[in-house]
């Protein structure tokens, strides 16, 4: 399937955050991953989240889709901070 | 169509951002907004959101689906900030 995973997490878990999700899926925008991904890794990677997030204060939306086929991405502005090292 | 807007702005920018969205989008997440809308609404938005942005700086992401019909979410966490006024 594909999912989008969008996040809002306290700074001091943003880090763990996005390294978590890029083992699994693309970065696209700040706290934005999408890409294909199978059930099983959906709940090992939620489950990995779970861990690592306080869900009295951050906040995860995850977006699924049996296909691509429906799907078009339009992106204004900047893509993605190019120096991804810089941030994490 | 069914879109889901994602944005990353400038501190400065984010209350238009978001004042802007809410015109035409229902709020999900911190700086995502997802929703029914129609060609020429979609068009006035983005159109709106460049005359805010800086589009060396600022990034919004748009997906667009023809259909919700393969469309599910899944929360995880709290959802969007309850007192909206509070941010915005």
């Amino acid at each position: 399937m594909f999912i989008i995973l969008v996040y809002d997490a306290n700074e001091k878990r943003v880090q763990k955050f996005h390294k978590t999700c890029k083992k699994y899926l693309t970065w696209v925008q700040n706290s934005v991953f999408e890409g294909e991904i199978t059930e099983a890794n959906l709940r090992i990677l939620t489950d990995e989240l779970k861990d690592i997030m306080d869900e009295n204060e951050d906040s995860v939306l995850i977006y699924k889709f049996r296909t691509k086929k429906y799907y078009e991405r339009d992106s204004i502005g900047i893509s993605k901070p190019s120096h991804e090292d810089l941030f994490f």
